[in-house]
């Protein structure tokens, strides 16, 4: 589909809807929006805008669908498969400068918000009130990003991913026509479930201005536990008999050797470098939890667990958890001029032994590097395949060994991605992935999004 | 929408398909179909069909759909909005044949099953597995019916709705074509979320005929409590203090005064007939749970309940909550010849008072015998009003009572429907609810089923 250009005339209508200050056409303000953390090409936008109210970016969605000029929105740029990438060029609309917090409403344990507000900024203000979002990607992702992406991550397990916290939104529609989805009830059965059908669309069906999420009471009590294995067989089978137990952990990570080595060398630590778990009980009492502690001990040794470290309290948890932040980090630190490509697989519980030996096998089999780690109890697995995309030959056997592992996914019965979405670098598997059904998904944009201005190029084509 | 009707040559068709044992025009067949639990008139279809594969129901849907003719799925008939009536008459398609478990997958916390098992069922085979599948609408509804209701109750507040538990499925699309949806894996971000739009669309949009069902392991151990109020504001007061400290009840249940005067009445209980909350907490040990009672207690003190029992383990669990099953035969039972409507709204939890007080004051006001109780926890409230179809002045009465009740909770940002679904009966509280949004959902009915067959008259006209 041919796309519209931008010329004076689009320049000067955007200039009119959010006055001149509020627009840049600067090389460095394109450079900054050509690029999110992942490995693929940088695009520059047009024209980077930055609204501050719904109406702005009604008119500036109903110019763009007339022009049939793409439009992407823009959060903080920490996603991972090239999501906000604007590869058709044409507008972003940068929505870091809708960052408020309209409500709170602890009495209905709610807040509404803009989709610009960074969640870790909105945890620090919530937790005043003893509330949280408990959807933690990890990175200073905003709360619009996580929508786009369903993003999840550490606490999963326990409280569920973006999906099931947002309960209602403003949406612009690419026609520039303005909507309220869902409720500010935390239960509904009325009608199709508009809310999770722009949960998760990464931006190409409309605008997300506004958002009322749910939200839970802070943990009274924290515990934690790292536990060390021979094998990564027993730290799975760990794994699997823990979310088999009755037991409800808020945090269940999983970091193979290699990992746990760059962060020993990264952070000075000096954990065994073995197959790792990490856990993470919230209870509202120290009692209750010393007794699930006592469980997952047991679990663990059966296991043949040769190192096992815990403690109970929030200061005992931060201690014990040091080493499962800044993996990623870690990661880079050790391998100057490396890029990675994130592996973001989720399979059902029972094949995640099979899903991490495989990956590791492939990355050896292809003579590269590679780190698995992830978010175990929700059979999530992050791999980064080590490589140099200058490197032709290099950079495509670290192609190659991502489709082995994500094929070997979907043979389990899993997904090419569990919580960062499909962006560009994922679009390859969605065939195999959906079948017949993303035909459906494919009308459904069409139907939004006729003139397919929306985050073109990401999804599916 | 002109509708095709079902001549002999339709009525072949249909015997080629499935052969003349599954199928049938019988006059006592057709009337078991022509109604659900609701006060909704009766509507026979024009056949009933019991399918057992999915080909089979492609096929009747290929045909029906060249036809115009209406298919309606029907799970145990439970529903209380009128959901499956056929009111076009037609096909309906009764999915109780398709009751098979095709697979547990303990080592996953999965199951795979046709729509027609009973839930009831399914949970009795699970225990074995020391497995359960937590949504609970109370009745016999079959795991299709509470897709399409997105079903909910007692222990939503805790586990999730249905729509948390369904995390793939066969669709058959009304024209014949059959889709998977969703994946095995607990977690994706793998495109539009086909699942969640099927889920809850009350058969308009195609017949489910096979579903992936995530689990939980079965708790270690049960807590219980009920706790006796003098006012309906100190006992919602006390399910919002719960709410908010932390705690995670797994049951959280409100009895006004005439209803618990009913249920001691029918199973002759002795109950103060006072406003009452039931409370349920799942554990991992008893140890745990018996602190949680001690916070529990504390909350209902604060709030001057005067009766406060409670109990740790299943058999005082099940003693205790004895008077919060049976409330809807309760209610029959003592008011012989009326008929219920029944109110299903939810609202924020900081609503969930006035709520209650504005349905009884509705009530009153209209010279009208109401019961509210409901999933307090949720904010989901329902009343039963009763009345005499027959007599027209005082139905209008109850219909009038039920739109003040209703429009009170939207205005509240609440809900029409908790975990009942649209149906018949909710249909005309669409526009106010959803607003432009409602649109959107008819455009969605409109792509996936342009001639308008699968189940007519529903969610929207």
């Amino acid at each position: 589909m041919g796309y519209g250009r931008m010329t004076d005339r689009e320049w000067e209508s955007i200039r009119k809807i959010v006055g001149s200050e509020r627009v840049s056409m600067g090389e460095s303000i394109l450079d900054l929006h050509s690029k999110d953390e992942s490995f693929h090409q940088r695009r520059r936008p047009d024209v980077v805008v930055w609204p501050i109210r719904t109406e702005e970016i009604s008119e500036i969605l109903k110019m763009a669908n007339e022009k049939r000029i793409p439009v992407t929105p823009w959060g903080a740029g920490t996603s991972l498969e090239g999501n906000p990438i604007p590869v058709e060029g044409g507008i972003v609309l940068d929505l870091q400068q809708m960052n408020h917090i309209h409500e709170i409403r602890k009495e209905d344990l709610q807040v509404r918000v803009e989709p610009g507000v960074i969640y870790k900024e909105l945890n620090k203000t919530l937790s005043r009130y003893g509330l949280f979002f408990p959807p933690d990607p990890g990175a200073s992702a905003t709360i619009g990003g996580m929508i786009g992406n369903n993003a999840s991550g550490i606490r999963t397990i326990k409280y569920g991913s973006t999906k099931d916290f947002v309960l209602g939104m403003v949406v612009v529609l690419p026609s520039g026509e303005v909507i309220r989805v869902g409720t500010n009830a935390v239960k509904t059965s009325s009608g199709y479930d508009l809310c999770r059908l722009f949960v998760g669309s990464e931006g190409t069906l409309g605008v997300v201005t506004e958002v009322n999420l749910r939200l839970t009471g802070l943990p009274a009590e924290f515990m934690a536990a790292v536990a060390q294995f021979h094998s990564i067989r027993e730290a799975t089978d760990t794994v699997f008999q823990i979310m088999c137990s009755g037991l409800s952990p808020a945090a269940l990570e999983f970091l193979d050797a290699p990992t746990v080595q760059v962060v020993n060398q990264f952070k000075k630590l000096s954990l065994g470098e073995k197959p790792t778990l990490f856990i993470e009980f919230h209870g509202a009492s120290a009692t209750g939890l010393k007794e699930e502690l006592e469980m997952i001990k047991e679990i663990c040794q059966e296991n043949q667990s040769f190192q096992f470290d815990s403690g109970i309290g929030r200061e005992e948890r931060n201690r014990l958890w040091e080493a499962r932040y800044g993996v990623r980090e870690s990661i880079k630190v050790n391998n100057p001029g490396f890029t990675p490509l994130v592996i973001d697989t989720a399979v059902p519980i029972s094949k995640y032994s099979e899903m991490v030996e495989w990956g590791q096998k492939v990355v050896k089999k292809k003579g590269l590097k590679g780190y698995a780690f992830g978010h175990a109890g929700s059979g999530n697995l992050h791999m980064e395949i080590l490589g140099i995309p200058e490197e032709k030959a290099q950079w495509q056997r670290v192609r190659e060994a991502e489709e082995e592992i994500v094929h070997f996914a979907l043979e389990c019965g899993g997904t090419a991605t569990g919580e960062h979405g499909v962006g560009i670098g994922k679009k390859k598997f969605m065939k195999k992935e959906h079948g017949k059904s993303l035909a459906l998904m494919k009308q459904i944009k069409k139907l939004l999004d006729p003139n397919g201005i929306m985050n073109p190029g990401k999804i599916f084509d």
